[in-house]
């Protein structure tokens, strides 16, 4: 920590162009929330968005809002919100179902429009994009197999095999690391395979663009940095080259051509509506709806040299105090978090503990995984100050000891 | 309407048991509300249940409320509550997703417990029904046939073909009519194929035992007779004797045994969590919450029997008037809506109309229905009483040919 001192973080968050956006939340008193890649904070604006659309919407009137209050174009509307975050085109990328369910849905399409059969994935991935790619594979007749994508390893496999389709994650959940989405796909196109990322833990933690980096189909969660929610609604993109020609299996009818024809033949819809499938839940859509209208506020290049900032200075005063880190320390290819690892066997979750009743919310991932997220939309540096100094004392005092013994007595 | 009185009816809901449920409920102002079977009413406790979840539970516990406020565990605590309102066990049901994936889910699952390849549908059946059964079959090679399963054709196909699945909506979205479970399971049974029930139109609306009917797999939606919000998480039921052997297509990580454990290879749970996939959206559990906790309220069979007396109240003034009917007479084979055919071409959109003009609100189906759902929980005798008097004074009058001259006049 003697890198920075306190006054000239108060200088920073004077100086930073997002500082207004801090008052669009609601942050629980005494808390320094490091867990925004889990599930990012509450909108001031969301209650009442909500409230609105429950009373108002549903209440009073009922069955007409599906058309009147646009309950049916949701997954089109909140699309078109989420497309710039994400470098997409508006009529890219629908919201609905959950990450796992459209991962579901893109892999099988993928995997529909290639002659070959390999599924390349990461060997360290989130456990859901390898269980469900798994599983899309089996169902396909396909073949899953694995690679470490920060290797090596990737180029052999993909120069190899007769690769379908290539899934990723754009930053890994466990590191944090953040992958080269431009180069890593013009290599899996040069070798004639598909690629879908899951932007689950970059969606409003680095910028991208997807349109430029030529992506082909991508998927990503809504309640870690975009605040929509608790499991709020997913979304999906799909290149709108593809759109004609891919085929998913969740053919359900808010798909179809003309739903509203209740024909009993299913034809896709012309656009990224294909990839919809039966109602959404309109109630966390209203939720979800009042984060992106917050992310709408920001800008992302500022979101991101906040980010790296801050992930700097954290990652600094974790190295003063000898503590170990699998972020990578060069900011191309770091997200938005920091993973630090346990200064001894079975010291990550009560230090995580330790930190959390001073106030300081990050998380632990067995084995030795502490995970410290930074959402510049809320966090100031002060914050992040305080947070850096609470883990130093923890760590290098006896708190952390002292934890563990309070849950052993717990347990016993 | 010369068989009851208004004030037989004002003498019917005082003496209904059900009467005081509708004070749980907030309708609008002089509006009659027969589309519950499209879309339940708001329950007056969701507002502030939803508004606690998202301030209390998300807002100030954050990442903490997915164990101390149950987050985790509500697919589980919302399907042991849907569990009494369908006969099932409360380790039977889980609710998440929507009705068009758990379908896919259950078919594709029951597919792959068979040897067998037909999946047999209902010719009729709502469309997403019949395009997610097309798909699940496309992409396991099984065939899909269709039959009218209110005829000779149901059990012929049945003797015939070496059916895998038999998959049929309980209640038909448009006629109402109302399948006889138990008999249609047993002949299913009896010919080795396995039967998936589309409850959509019939949970909340007649009395079922899954259980005693010894039903393989159901699914349905909880946005129409049980009052969960538009688009609700839908449920999915799995009798206990298939838990160790189903296997759902969508294997994400909240299906796992341990998903904590973060392991890389897939091991689906024990039991029907096995069928989940990724998280929830917890806004909208919230409110589906608050609309299982009334329906905890309600006494099954008496809902049923008003439902029954006011379906028979508003058939007699339709067939006063000489208004056709699709809804089945027989009490045993109707559901709890009505529906009309309108008394010439082009009719049926105006009446509809004008019946809204007059606070009575149903719906219009292509190319001539008029449906008119019945909800016991928040509708009296009384109101359908004015609501069968709307309908013969809309019909009988120019009033319908007025309004359909208002609608030409707007579109020129």
């Amino acid at each position: 920590m003697t890198s920075i001192t306190r006054e000239e973080c108060v200088a920073l968050d004077a100086a930073d162009p997002l500082a207004a956006l801090r008052d669009e939340f609601f942050l629980p008193e005494g808390v320094i929330y490091l867990d925004g890649n889990s599930l990012g904070a509450l909108p001031r604006s969301t209650p009442d968005r909500v409230a609105d659309m429950i009373e108002r919407e549903w209440g009073r009137d009922l069955i007409r809002s599906w058309n009147e209050a646009g309950w049916w174009d949701k997954p089109r509307t909140l699309g078109a919100k989420v497309a710039p975050l994400i470098g997409a085109g508006p009529d890219e990328v629908v919201v609905g179902d959950g990450t796992s369910t459209n991962l579901f849905k893109v892999v099988v399409a993928a995997l529909r429009m290639s002659e070959r059969n390999v599924v390349l994935g990461e060997r360290g991935n989130f456990p859901t994009d390898l269980y469900i790619t798994e599983g899309a594979a089996t169902l396909t007749g396909a073949v899953h197999r694995r690679v470490d994508p920060d290797s090596a390893e990737l180029s052999a496999a993909l120069a190899e095999e007769d690769v379908a389709v290539l899934t990723l994650s754009h930053v890994d959940y466990r590191s944090g690391t953040l992958r080269n989405m431009p180069a890593i796909t013009r290599l899996a196109h040069e070798h004639g395979a598909l690629v879908v990322w899951d932007l689950c833990h970059s969606a409003g933690a680095v910028p991208m663009d997807l349109s430029d980096s030529d992506v082909d189909f991508a998927v990503g969660c809504t309640y870690k940095y975009l605040n929509g929610g608790p499991g709020a609604p997913a979304f999906l993109y799909a290149a709108r080259r593809h759109h004609a020609a891919a085929q998913q299996p969740l053919s359900g009818w808010h798909g179809h051509a003309r739903p509203f024809d209740f024909s009993s033949e299913y034809e896709p819809a012309a656009g990224v509506s294909r990839f919809l499938s039966g109602s959404q839940p309109i109630v966390a859509d209203a939720a979800l709806e009042s984060g992106l209208d917050v992310w709408a506020k920001a800008d992302m290049e500022q979101v991101r040299s906040k980010s790296l900032h801050m992930t700097d200075m954290f990652l600094a005063a974790a190295a003063e105090i000898d503590i170990e880190t699998i972020t990578p320390t060069e900011h191309a290819r770091r997200g938005s978090q920091v993973a630090l690892i346990a200064p001894e066997e079975g010291a990550g979750y009560p230090i995580v503990q330790a930190l959390i009743a001073r106030g300081v919310i990050g998380d632990f991932r067995d084995p030795d995984v502490m995970r410290f997220g930074f959402t510049p939309l809320y966090l100031r540096y002060v914050d992040v100050f305080d947070a850096a100094r609470a883990l130093v004392k923890v760590v290098t005092t006896d708190e952390w000891r002292q934890e563990r013994f309070a849950q052993r007595a717990q347990v016993t």
